[in-house]
């Protein structure tokens, strides 16, 4: 019989690579998407988009954290616009604090309803290092609390998988590509509009990926930033 | 000033006692309860009541566990009656999958959000062994995770405190006491009728607290069990 897996599909590039990457490992895999109170629907319309191309079962599992606060991705504060050099340093301001140890243990705890006690996670210390749930060290040790806190933790262990942990953005695009992830429909972008705004920390982040990967990002933009203009420009003279 | 902490309040008496505990530390504690999808709302009735006793703020936040399945406590299926001898052994059908887990990941994100990094639990390993995340050894790993995933815990740690760990029922029964804890403001059954049904699991056991400790439970019940029946009119005799 397959071994089955969760994993955590939010319908941005990373996830949607995680969910390819767990198929290609021979998993059977279920996604689960959080609906959790995001300014907009647009990752969750993606999510569901990348589980049809798939054919992959999606859970979708409820949880406003708004409840909780502190974070411009759940509050009515402006999405923060900085340049590349500010992303990174420190805990940004989009920080939900704790999202990865809540999302963990709801995925555990849906896992184990299904017979499964292994958990695939999109996160990433590379890029993004303000998140103090993100980094390596975390994981290993949550994971050992599932393995000891869960029915099936005591029984058979628990594992869980974070692959894209030290790629680059250039990397994952690599992967993706590789992997031949559909990226077109995948949604990174922090506001919810009909196309991707180009200005957000998480558009910037995601096209200096596609730079570095030497490839061009399938998704329409409002606008691009200045370098990546450049770079296109650069490309198509070839 | 004052050490902020936040006090998991199901409205049980072992919940209670542990808020109590905290005040005595000397704590500035808020209350946290989650609405579940229990199924009844007499728990919920009871926090709000202990949290006016105590003139402590009350944090509610919403999670339905029904999303995740797996449990006699939040599903349909009749909650079960058995003899005390059974209880405790393997692990219950009432097992709500990573409950405590998930509880605590909350919590945890809560508590960063009111710059507290302590949380207290009545989780309690002896007369009820059964949940793999009531044990130590879970909670202390859990706590590492905490430590290494949350902004304030690399700052400054982070602390769960399971006061009643390795305490029994009759143990915890006189903390209550000693503690001046309102019993009669707590709820442990399982059904939510106007009176404790007196034969599920959870009023066998706080009824047995209260015989072990040599004392008499000031919540009404529709009936006694035989033994407590028995105890009650030999204390009477006396």
């Amino acid at each position: 019989m397959t071994e089955k897996a969760v994993s955590l599909l939010s319908g941005g590039m990373d996830s949607a690579t995680v969910l390819a990457f767990a198929r290609s490992m021979g998993y059977d895999v279920t996604a689960i998407t959080f609906d959790y109170g995001q300014r907009h629907s647009k990752e969750i319309v993606s999510s569901e988009a990348i589980c049809r191309y798939y054919g992959v079962r999606q859970k979708r599992i409820k949880i406003d954290l708004r409840q909780i606060g502190g974070s411009a991705l759940t509050s009515e504060k402006p999405v923060p616009e900085r340049p590349y050099q500010e992303i990174g340093q420190g805990i940004p301001e989009t920080y939900v604090p704790s999202r990865n140890i809540i999302f963990a243990s709801l995925a555990a705890a849906y896992a184990e309803t299904i017979g499964s006690n292994v958990i695939f996670i999109g996160a990433n210390s590379v890029d993004y290092s303000g998140y103090p749930d993100c980094r390596p060290e975390f994981f290993t040790s949550f994971q050992k609390a599932l393995a000891l806190g869960t029915k099936i933790g005591t029984e058979r262990g628990f594992e869980i998988e974070v692959p894209l942990q030290s790629m680059s953005k250039g990397e994952i695009v690599k992967l993706a590509e590789r992997l031949k992830v559909p990226l077109e429909l995948t949604w990174s972008c922090y506001n919810g509009r009909e196309k991707a705004c180009g200005a957000c920390d998480s558009c910037k982040l995601r096209l200096k990926g596609f730079m570095d990967a030497g490839s061009v990002d399938p998704l329409r933009y409002e606008r691009y930033p200045p370098d990546y203009r450049d770079y296109l420009a650069k490309k198509n003279k070839k």
